[in-house]
């Protein structure tokens, strides 16, 4: 029996070198249609916090902007603890890839807290929806032909991918369970990953195919290690749903629920479409 | 007739200094309990931006961290681009200040994307909540004694501060009409302070006063400058809700309308709170 790496593992391998700097490479496991998965670079600028030497506690928020395509090859993710309190930790991070002159260009830039976790009073506003079980929702093939679509198993309850584009679209909600292809056991890495799977809200919205791309977004973690590792590889239900599309730019807001019901991460895009 | 400064003009007041660095320093008129209102160094950051020569389009998105306390005296707003598109700039931007040992500290971290706005296609799906009109809305004194709620016109519309902390808490709901006191024409740093008026979530959740902060904010604005003149000094209809309390942190929702029902900007922060 061999064990073979993960193709998210794969995809997250950085090697460090001076301080502050990993090294790493796109993958051709989680490619887009002309760069990697936004939610793969998502989670490689947090894996480069997560193996920093100087970290403090657990993530608890990110934003990631996409400045630019990521191009196929090595890439360098700059992670910096800007400032370490008692309790939380700032940092700031780019990636950065060499242009075709040999000059290192910031292609992502993201700002990341970690926290140590408490215990506290807690209670949700954001119940799990009433939904059929995962065995339940029949597995769908990927949605369109993307290298990245084919690791995650995705099992639609609402919002599918609109199979006319004849502007008949009257909602913007999607809700879908989720968990990697092969199964993985949850990270925070992975969770961050996830909460960019959802294809435009555009798309359905308007049951309109345009071009769009994710400018900037945000993921709350609200799991701590914990509650993660609860989850192990179990089904996470995805939800997402838009605000507002106005002069070529739409809103998400997303929740994901572990099967049990935990909010593991509530996450915001901003997004921009064309026409 | 004089014309005297407004109290946000006067705390959004910067000196350029060396490229992409700006002088500037707090304000009374908005200073919270250990430091400025966190919306206002949102707003000053921001300002940052817009006042650098550089400047491509109009703010999209916005998130701020709030590494540290800001201490009243003089700061530095350090505001780069850090990639510049043929319709998108993306910033990085830090506020500092110096210790007691005249050592440069990082007190906020923030990105920043500008974007030039186009005619397109769009729809809300985020209609303005119906309530009373702001002058069937009675207009309430401070919550509580901090000098920057004196900077804003409040007509709560549900979601008050709780008169009683006994732990009847049931909804994390507010609702309220909003604008600058005196009057401004709105702008987008003044959006982007209103973002943040909402007391904690926590508070009204449990009925209970514990201490709680922003770690971290971000702001999606929807609004061109177009839109935001013809807003001009009138009403926002600004709405929060959280979803999720657990282990010292929750987050929070919220979405700012104009009168005439647009919404103009989304935000979401993430929160400390102690117990």
């Amino acid at each position: 029996m061999t064990h073979a790496t993960h193709p998210f593992d794969d995809a997250l391998a950085l090697d460090p070198g001076v301080p502050d700097h990993f090294s790493g490479r796109t993958t051709p496991g989680y490619w887009n249609m002309v760069g990697p998965y936004g939610g793969i670079t998502a989670a490689t600028l947090l894996q480069a916090v997560l193996r920093h030497p100087l970290l403090l506690g657990e993530p608890l928020s990110l934003t990631v902007n996409y400045a630019a395509a990521v191009a196929e090859g090595p890439f360098t993710v700059q992670a910096t603890p800007v400032r370490t309190n008692r309790s939380t930790q700032h940092w700031m991070v780019t990636v950065q890839q060499a242009n075709a002159g040999g000059e290192q260009m910031v292609t992502t830039t993201a700002t990341v807290v970690t926290a140590a976790r408490r215990e506290t009073w807690g209670v949700s506003d954001q119940p799990m929806p009433a939904v059929p079980a995962p065995a339940q929702c029949q597995r769908t093939p990927p949605m369109f032909r993307v290298e990245w679509l084919n690791r995650y198993e995705m099992r639609p309850v609402t919002g599918e991918l609109p199979t006319q584009w004849d502007d008949s679209g009257h909602t913007s909600l999607t809700q879908l369970w989720l968990r990697d292809a092969p199964e993985r056991a949850l990270d925070f890495a992975a969770l961050a990953a996830m909460c960019d799977v959802f294809y435009p809200r555009v798309w359905l919205r308007r049951a309109r195919h345009v071009p769009a791309g994710t400018v900037s977004i945000t993921v709350y973690f609200h799991a701590g290690s914990a509650l993660l590792a609860q989850t192990g590889d179990g089904y996470l239900l995805a939800q997402a749903r838009a605000q507002e599309f106005r002069n070529g730019f739409f809103d998400q807001s997303a929740q994901l629920w572990n099967q049990a019901g935990s909010l593991l991460a509530t996450s915001h895009q901003i997004v921009y479409y064309k026409e």
